[in-house]
């Protein structure tokens, strides 16, 4: 792992949802670019002190030449250090498990991407969102026509926490995410919106063409966008709405697709995450729950309990972990690091070109602007 | 009542919110060009024959001349006769209740409101969403800063029940409300889009300056708009979006006006209208509930039934009436016909301007556009 | 109408009911049993002085003495006096629409039912939670076997208005209704368990042959109680939970029926009236919504508004008027005075049966005791 | 771990909550009794062949006899093995973790609460609902008085699984429960009444003293209930309602809980566990959020994630096991094995004397019979 040392909030996570599965180990960091914070951190969580790097460079390096080295590597550093760490091991030959966004620059991303595709090795980008079961499942209707030619696709993200500016005040994790060094071009779409674009991306499993954004800094002072309105249009007719925010009150963490095709609708929820209303043209809505009846593989495949004992955001994440896992054997046993459903660096680099289009069109009155 | 003979719809809603305080009689009416469906129109409702009108025209100027002739006029047709049928009962001196939106095109509307201006008479505009006790409570929430600064305004109107062609197949209410010259030049705005519109600006207490739309037509062979995505701007640098859409399965009707400042955010939701979501940044979300503690006297002086006792479409509507009737009596006791709650000529004016400014701007690219 | 004056509740809410649908006209009353307050009660409303009475016994023998004397009587007043003025417009030929419960002793009951069925006359008891579309499409489904043979029956209503000792402290509303000279042998039961043991019987097509009982008072120096917990079991084998309570904060004014059979199970809460939870078991549950799909015509006949545009309390109540009217035109028409889906005296009999044998239940240690 | 090979439920369940926060190491198992299963189940979940049993006893002294031996057992068999299996490691002087209900009688119940008193060991039982983080906030609440006296207590725990006779048809899951000679003298009860019932007594800190109980089976050919009615009366005079059923169509895996004092009302769902309805008397319902504001330490405690990103049923079992954890650490530090918030071997024989008490007041025609 490279990041998540104290006072990090994502690693932990995903450390958790790695462990969920009994799938992985975790054997190797360079949690901090602090030596002293790097050793504390990895003496922490049980890493040895042999193996507890200040250095992403020097852990890419030694661990490949050790027999016991990594299999893969784990990044949750900020965003402007993905690329770089990812750089360092594909060159490696390490398959490499991101967090999102790829990168903090559009330019980053294609080259990353170019890199990884060049590699073969297994590149994943931990979008989670998409590994709720509820989401393989809706995933699986949309490809099943169940929804009809979707016409409209609406998502949102929505958050709270920096009503106020407490970037300003030096909280860590407001700090990074809106400073343009370490975050990119954008904060509110690099941090949630590009989670919702990935998601409405990987349901539908269409991109828009083209987008128009209108995106806002609400609170003084700080330095990106805090708000974002963008409109959204598809190759085939299909027209959108993504709406992020990390300024409004009451909405902790609240994240909504819905879909509306000229067969039926269907609307999941982020705090719902198990069940999802369907709704055939004509028919009543139906809940469809996890586990329950009227579901097919896509979410029992990745269902750990019965109905209705709630699979959570871990849950969902390690999912993800789950098909990481599942891909780095496949690529290993010579069957090729593609397939599965776990989000790719393709997947992240068109993330990057979302926040890249929309910024501009931002920037140029809302105009339409092509990913 | 001009309009609202057998088949039509709201015609008889408007006597049921006007009937239930019991401050209103129905004497007179046109409620149909047809001078056989006008007259057994009217028996049904039990209007004398020598009071059954089939003349819009005639009915102005026949109650206008009888000593006990009405008080006011209810206009329900389709929207390309409201603005002829308003002139002829403001030339004839009669205050007016017209259904939204307040006519077929905006120069209609420029005129018409130039001349209920000079008129003094009473013009009320049945915007019904401001009917309910929750949305007065709402907009005096926003007007007594409860919210802090408005940054964020997101509403929407979503329905289904035009997913598929029933217009094309003669189906009456949708026919004409897909139709240009009977609707205006939106389809979708006209008909449920400005009722959104009219609700953000009631609670909010103010109109966006500019508008970037995206007006869709989904279903193959319709002539007008079934789907609309508009970004808003204010003029304080608040944002907004508006979402309409009558090709959303699984959504029968439904409204939603979320709200976020610096301080508070809150959440009101048509199907629920009786409850209020705020959150003041900070703590806890409340339920505000109709009746129930917390409140004051905006909910509290249109209620006719304790909390949790569920006043629904009709009572809000009725609300309106209640305002109107005040209106016509502060009119004629010389106080002057403004003033109040009751949405107002102005009002569905805005309403036009809003109208026009987004089909423009979705003709021109999605260009901002200015109301 | 008899009670219903300035400061009564119910009253205002039965005629609103009663003039939704324009079939009736309230001509008489006696609002008061004081002389000025029934004159200026009867004034504020638009009766006559002339047919403004002050003794509910004056009323029914003028009125049946007039050509144009009433058709129906309305009776609004407390418990104690729901048999006496009953007994009195029966005497008279007069139709009856009553309040609930029935009475307040439970041989007032058994003589008014054997009154009511020796006349002939219409005896309409407003157990108004069965004038719901939902609750009698609800009906509907029960009795066309959608949810097989019933095992489980659960209703409950809750309230929380009498969690502090208001009656104590002189609240007209509470003050009677824990009084045992007006409101009989129980508060609790007799002011809204009634309403759930009727609720549960209208839709099931079944009562309880047996109940037992825990009733308690929480209040200090409350005479009667405010929360009741009954088991139920029904001659067939089915078993059921009713608990009704007027001290739990946060319950506005909750009601709930859940019934559950071998073949489906069914959920309507009543501050949610327009919907039903509706599951066959092995099927996803499917959110049934009045004027939606899926329907049959129980809800369709006491339908004003399409779907989602909510009716609630007073629509509820209307429809029970519009029954009661219809049920007086045919008796008046020689059809008689049975049938139709009016709550009969039968029903309002049955209620009082319910609650003394409740009653005897907690008394006796929570023993079974058949009604 | 004995219990919980292929085929098996609940294992996997404790075994990724065990293994969630990294504390504990799953190293020998007597998963099944059938040695080739047992085998092949200790394989799949990488537990060595040398210390994969397939019988408890053997497993219980031999573990006790190696240096590297087991610190706890956890004990995931039908209920019937509990006390067996509990006795032989208690006896080895290994702590135990051990599922509910605690035994199959109450007999055993008592036996195996003194040896585990005597015993000085930590006897930890996983009633899992007691892990959820806002649930341990409620007790908080309760606790310090926020909800005044407690009046009511109202607990539900519903499914839907056995509405048809899976268990005469084979269903393992189903058959061992509603059998005699493995599940005790109740089924639903055993299985998921005892869950609500501790529910309850964890949040209020109190216990009924009587129970009247109505248990009914309504699947033909069931050998034990499937629905419970049980009323509760307290020794202050509180009093409550606990409802468990496996026959109510709809309703997956549905556990509420409700308390009423005279102060405030307090309501927890378990499909909804991070949040919580709170009502001070005479205030909005407020909606307390798990990590939102508003909240003490008992939730803080106990959570992993950020506000809104969900921790579901696998955290909250995790949270027993990091409980279990510290109990284990502070007996072996010397302090003792009791305190901390883990249900006890007392809470477990607790629940066993309710499932008695409520088996026999059922017997006895519902009376009250005391804990």
């Amino acid at each position: 792992m490279v990041g998540g040392g104290r006072d990090a909030f994502i690693g932990a996570v995903h450390r958790m949802a790695a462990r969920l599965d009994d799938r992985t180990e975790l054997v190797a960091g360079a949690l901090s670019s602090d030596p002293e914070r790097a050793r504390l951190s990895a003496a922490d969580i049980g890493i040895g002190a042999d193996r507890a790097y200040s250095s992403f460079a020097e852990m890419a390096e030694r661990e490949a030449g050790r027999p016991d080295g990594i299999e893969a590597v784990i990044i949750v550093t900020p965003n402007h250090l993905h690329a770089p760490v990812a750089k360092a091991f594909l060159a490696a030959g390490i398959d490499v498990i991101c967090d999102k966004p790829l990168s903090a620059t559009l330019a980053e991303a294609e080259e990353l991407a170019a890199l990884a595709r060049a590699s073969g090795l297994v590149f994943a980008v931990t979008f989670n969102n998409t590994g709720y079961a509820m989401v393989r499942e809706a995933r699986a209707m949309v490809a099943a026509g169940q929804l009809g030619t979707l016409r409209v696709v609406r998502v949102e993200y929505i958050q709270d926490w920096l009503t106020q500016p407490i970037d300003a005040d030096g909280q860590k994790q407001a700090e990074w995410r809106t400073d343009p060094e370490r975050a990119g071009r954008s904060a509110c779409l690099a941090d949630i919106g590009v989670h919702a674009f990935n998601l409405a991306q990987f349901v539908t499993g269409m991109a828009p063409e083209a987008v128009a954004a209108d995106l806002t800094t609400f609170v003084p002072g700080r330095r990106l966008d805090d708000n974002a309105h963008v409109l959204l249009r598809y190759a085939d007719g299909a027209r959108g709405v993504l709406i992020a925010s990390q300024v409004s009150p009451g909405s902790g963490n609240r994240l909504a697709l819905k879909l509306y095709g000229d067969k039926a609708g269907l609307e999941w929820l982020g705090h719902e995450p198990e069940i999802m209303r369907f709704t055939p043209f004509g028919e009543p809505t139906r809940i469809l729950v996890r586990g329950g009846p009227g579901l097919g593989p896509a979410s029992a495949d990745v269902s750990r309990m019965p109905s209705e004992h709630l699979e959570g955001y871990i849950e969902g994440f390690a999912n993800l972990y789950r098909d990481a896992v599942d891909a780095i054997l496949r690529r290993r046993s010579g069957e090729g690091a593609s397939g599965g459903h776990v989000p790719s660096v393709e997947d992240g680099l068109l993330g990057m070109r979302f926040i890249e289009a929309a910024v501009n069109s931002s920037l140029a009155g809302s105009a339409w602007t092509r990913l």
